[in-house]
């Protein structure tokens, strides 16, 4: 189970004022916080304007890097920021993210194949957000033959299958459950990842619509997580899905992270 | 989904000393809180001396359905005691329960067989509780032979695949779903209920692990929950798990549920 830290991000009108106000204080218990969280990366992504993404973004990076030894997940729609943004960390952190539109991937996987930098993914191309289970599958066969051409090792790619909004369907989930498991049996190392919130747009009591599908995500193979390591009950849904699936003997993982005050005790 | 209320059980120490106080506002209590956030049924279970049983039973039963419509559903270990109390009851509800032990079923099945009444069927036999799947599901073609036998539709029956506590298992729960699965590919319209919170027994945060399981068991098939009512974190849960799994159009039902109170506004 993979954590990546969401909450140093600029669309986030908290994390935006303290971006905008230069308060490197805020931005650095963010990033601390999180990492006590049991973040696995901690996602940093600026949301400024063009002119201004790779100087915030090192601005960002710099005090995260300086608070933590937690990777960092260099977030743009910009892939040339987040090439650049690479050089400014110390360490190999997640790329976030390429696709299949435009160039992007011929971009940037020039930029990480020789290097340990994990690479998120997003299952879209120049045509848009596949609709169906089997055009989401092409884009992943497309976007895989590339990997293999860059001679990336798959458990170094995060596969975002896109995580559409709950309350325009009618069949639920089972289109992107469909997906994951298909991406998991080709690629049983892969990572399959996804910004959780995106499911609940629109319902109310947003966290729990996050956490049923954090658990049915988790269920159909996913292992990556983007959201906000402080939700306490949301990784707490996490490591007790863990231990019902069979991949925490005794509970032990759960209990440890109980312990450490992950979930189920505010500290 | 079938929501059945476990609050009056003298098994819960203030239930118990409502029951040893003949405290009947705080039954009544229980009664309607229960059936205005949703109960289907509600459990009684006496849980007294056996001297007493039958009395406590009949005490319980007249406080309920002087309370609220909703059916009862007549709960004791003692199969006796369950036919008994279906006679206290002014309308057909749910026999709590049978299981393939001694007589039990010859013994209930010809009470229950010509009515209306819904049943619970435990999946253990004289031979105690069957370790692995194969033996559940052994057991379960037993006792839908008794079913057969005695002409009670399937969609009367609630299959209990017996919910034994997570923390001693290295498999997770992967025993149990795949029991709910073959029951529900076997018998569509039948109903696979249990008593959610046992998975819990002795891990920490237990609320956790009760809501991601019942996640977890629904996506299998469990339709049918023996829970508190009132907490509406599970009760959430378990709308929200409807419309990820694509059985509740635009979320028009977890809405609803929301816009009565049932989870995400306290009353």
């Amino acid at each position: 189970m993979i954590i990546i830290g969401e909450k140093i991000n600029g669309a986030i009108p908290s994390t935006a004022k303290a971006i905008a106000a230069k308060d490197s204080e805020y931005i650095k218990s963010l990033a601390i916080k999180q990492a006590e969280a049991g973040a696995d990366f901690i996602d940093v992504c600026a949301s400024v304007d063009d002119a201004i993404e790779l100087e915030t973004m090192k601005w960002l990076i710099d005090i995260v890097q300086d608070a933590t030894d937690v990777p960092i997940a260099v977030d743009s729609p910009n892939v040339h920021t987040c090439v650049e943004s690479m050089k400014y960390c110390n360490k190999p952190g997640l790329f976030n993210s390429v696709s299949l539109e435009g160039d992007k991937i011929d971009f940037a996987f020039p930029a990480i194949a020789d290097t340990k930098w994990e690479c998120v993914a997003l299952l879209n191309s120049d045509k848009g957000i596949p609709k169906t289970a089997k055009d989401r599958s092409d884009v992943f066969t497309d976007l895989m033959a590339k990997v293999k051409e860059y001679q990336i090792d798959p458990s170094r790619m995060h596969i975002d299958p896109l995580i559409e909004m709950l309350c325009t369907s009618e069949e639920g989930i089972s289109m992107v459950t469909e997906v994951i498991r298909g991406i998991k049996e080709q690629y049983p190392t892969i990572h399959v990842t996804g910004a959780v919130s995106n499911i609940s747009f629109n319902l109310p009591a947003r966290k729990i619509v996050n956490q049923a599908f954090a658990v049915l995500a988790m269920n159909a193979g996913m292992d990556s997580f983007i959201l906000d390591p402080l939700n306490q009950d949301l990784m707490g849904m996490l490591f007790a899905t863990e231990a019902l699936l069979g991949e925490d003997d005794y509970c032990m993982e759960y209990i440890g992270a109980y312990r450490e005050g992950i979930f189920g005790q505010k500290k």
